[in-house]
């Protein structure tokens, strides 16, 4: 009886969708920095002193400052009896007393209703009312969420049915973030891949939807079109032309279409602009403005906020059945609320301060220093690598990343086959243990075959992303020599 | 072109999974009452005065106060400004400054490892080894999570699989706390109910597990087993005997313990103690210590702290195939990262003040003040429960509810069958409209056939306990009037 016997949960047993789950952002790349930063501090002797995550959209880790006035609310919210400091501002004490006076027991420990704060959802629907020059937002469609995929991740699931050939077919851009694909396993759905244009700047063409689609009708029932606007890896910002374009054949498909507006706030180009599925829906009018399903999603870990940690976001849902939104809202109440604390912050992020509050000052001051770094940095992103050969990388319009498309020798390419791996992902191995810079090769989001990518993120701090740049670009000239 | 027409996401195209999700505890019964404080506000008369939310284990909402030291150190995590504060104890700086220097850029902003801070994750191993009478545990082996609720449902997730009689089973205990037969209807497993027996106390017996388990290998693969402990919503601490039978059964029997623990700090009557199935199965030593896979949950939002508005827990996991506990960790890193707020609370429940630190008195107090009081009203409401007649009232020995059981004459029975409502329902939705009292009818969580039962939580201020009993003691006997 003391022998050891087989586990009841292995490999073998356990849930064949979850082994199926990939996700690269935080995938072996990111475990082997981790390693490496350890060895750098047991004193490991390394051809470079730090790593350098380019790997996430994580900015406060990249050293960004926090807004003062989100956390002057938040500390409020936290521990009120800093209502009594001198140190506060008076409107962020309004702010925090406002709050309180919504909570349970005037208390973030208590739980929220499961979709958030009714107060901050009537927030969110003004922001968004705002934004959308005037169109009217309902509170009672908005829900708070424990970060955008929180969201993402419910009402894929709501989507989600079927067997075999008539199971939910979910069409993603290619290249996606991959909280799509790892989604989609996870729940058996069929992912149905659209390509992004990469020689159009990433654009999105109709005609590659509909071969998509129509391909994709043989296997399985294609029920949703998930968008990333601006792009998460590719940083494209859609004109609204495109916009259009799309919402006509989403209706004329009959696709509920799922929105990813994360980056909202992070739109850089001249001449782009952030369109919102909501508005460009509303103004198209009959026959879609009143029945076109959509779902758009925020969160306050990006934008000039970059709060990931707090875990904040929400879905606008529109022109959604009654009845499923009634089990939309069952479903959530299962986990009880989204965190406070995040609840707290994204209140600051859709209603900041107005010119008459004695912290609007400051806040702009500072959330303008951030998008105007952001903005510089999306460009000197896109410069130094396009001076580099064999790397070519489009325009950063908008979100936090570049997305460069990179030449690899034939050699390289064998040389990784023979190691197991992407070739993508042995470049950018290869480039972790040389340099330190840690970023995701393009496999990781999806690319067209035969074709490289890795995404790195433009948040390091102006003065040390030059020096990667350019230390990235040498190393793959260096790589591309030695296996030449 | 301008008709409507049916939409892509309706009840019938959905997930069916999903529909059959159901949640007692914020379930109708709840939406009404959120539907009465409306009215009141709005002045419409009505037989009370306030809606008193007995139905969901939410003590901060209740009026319970946050411990001191748990905010304060919170409070300087998210505005660091305030480290300059004289107004904030060096203890609770000291663990700021430790807590800040373990995050990405020193702030609560950057996401940290998907299974928590790794700092944390080490006081987390202390506490559990301290728990447990030094028996050591691997900070390896526990991840942090968004409430306990995630991190069971991230469990459940990893051991469903199969279909058809193939499908995982799962046994839970009958009264249960609905999280999992809504985890288990949205995944697709099999429920496996074994009821604990309300004569004794609501002890659980292995001969009721046995029975339930051969039962269903009729028509599924049962391969996890659920333990609450303390009960929830039956309030019993289980013993030590108990608790090394269940995991001979379970070694036996091939199937992976659930160790729900959320309430460890809540065990008030005499005689009673809290033992962790972690520490008995190491006591056990061979077969069952190096081999029994284990996970055990734990949350702040229980306890002293009542922190459930922040979201923070943790899963030990025990045994675990280490493939599996990679996938884990993968499934995991999807969804990014647990609230950072929620980690830091975590962090101070599990490292309280030591007897040499300035707070370490002002903590003491707050903790004993809160358990005393919780302590009181279990004794308080068993003992008015028991003198109604009608209404039986096992001990609340521990957790946060009563789940009394209550005679419901056969006309109101029929009454209830013809309104298409549980009879428990139809009694509880009475009470709430004629008193303001919610509380969760027994059908929520389930109960032997032919029984009615309610639960209801202890945590009004004492003040408000007894007359709130007493009232609805007295409904009970008005509406058996009534309907006899």
């Amino acid at each position: 009886m003391n022998e050891l016997r087989e586990k009841v949960l292995t490999l073998d047993t356990m849930n064949l969708c979850v082994r199926r789950v990939e996700y690269a952002v935080r995938g072996p790349i990111v475990l082997r920095a981790l390693e490496l930063e350890q060895e750098l501090r047991q004193g490991v002797k390394k051809p470079f002193t730090e790593v350098v995550r380019a790997n996430i959209g994580d900015a406060q880790a990249m050293g960004q400052k926090p807004i003062t006035f989100l956390r002057q609310v938040l500390a409020l919210c936290v521990h009120p009896d800093l209502l009594k400091s001198p140190d506060f501002p008076a409107d962020a004490k309004r702010r925090a007393e406002r709050i309180l006076q919504a909570c349970g027991g005037h208390s973030l420990g208590a739980y929220s209703v499961s979709s958030g704060i009714q107060l901050i959802r009537e927030d969110v629907a003004r922001y968004i009312q705002r934004r959308d020059g005037g169109i009217p937002a309902d509170p009672n469609n908005i829900f708070l969420s424990t970060g955008a995929s929180d969201a993402i991740v419910t009402v894929l699931k709501l989507l989600v049915s079927g067997e075999g050939r008539t199971r939910t077919g979910v069409l993603i851009p290619i290249p996606q973030y991959p909280l799509y694909s790892a989604a989609l396993a996870e729940l058996n759905a069929v992912q149905v891949d659209y390509y992004l244009d990469e020689q159009r700047a990433w654009a999105l063409d109709v005609a590659e939807l509909r071969r998509a689609l129509h391909q994709a009708r043989d296997h399985c029932r294609p029920r949703a079109l998930c968008i990333i606007n601006p792009g998460n890896p590719t940083g494209q910002v859609q004109t609204r032309e495109c916009i259009e374009a799309v919402i006509r054949f989403a209706f004329e498909e009959r696709l509920f279409l799922m929105a990813d507006e994360v980056y909202q706030d992070n739109v850089y180009a001249e001449g782009s602009q952030f369109h919102s599925f909501k508005k460009v829906l509303m103004e198209m009018g009959p026959p879609y403005a009143a029945q076109q399903e959509l779902a758009s999603f925020h969160s306050i870990s990006k934008g000039y906020m970059g709060e990931c940690g707090f875990r904040g976001g929400y879905v606008e849902v529109v022109n959604m059945d009654a009845a499923v939104q009634q089990q939309m809202q069952k479903l959530i109440s299962v986990r009880l609320c989204p965190p406070l604390p995040g609840q707290v912050l994204l209140h600051v992020a859709v209603s900041p301060p107005e010119p008459s509050d004695p912290s609007f000052a400051q806040f702009q001051a500072e959330r303008q220093v951030v998008l105007a770094q952001l903005a510089a940095k999306a460009k000197l992103t896109e410069q130094v690598f396009n001076e580099a050969p064999g790397i070519r990388c489009n325009p950063v319009q908008g979100a936090m990343y570049s997305f460069p498309c990179m030449q690899l020798p034939p050699r390289a390419v064998q040389r990784a086959q023979e190691l197991g791996l992407a070739p993508d992902m042995f470049f950018c191995m290869s480039l972790l243990e040389e340099t330190g810079i840690c970023v995701v090769p393009g496999s990781g989001f999806g690319q067209r075959e035969g074709t490289y990518h890795f995404r790195m993120t433009i948040l390091p701090p102006m003065e040390k992303l030059r020096p990667l740049l350019e230390k990235l670009s040498q190393f793959h000239t260096k790589f591309t020599r030695e296996y030449s």
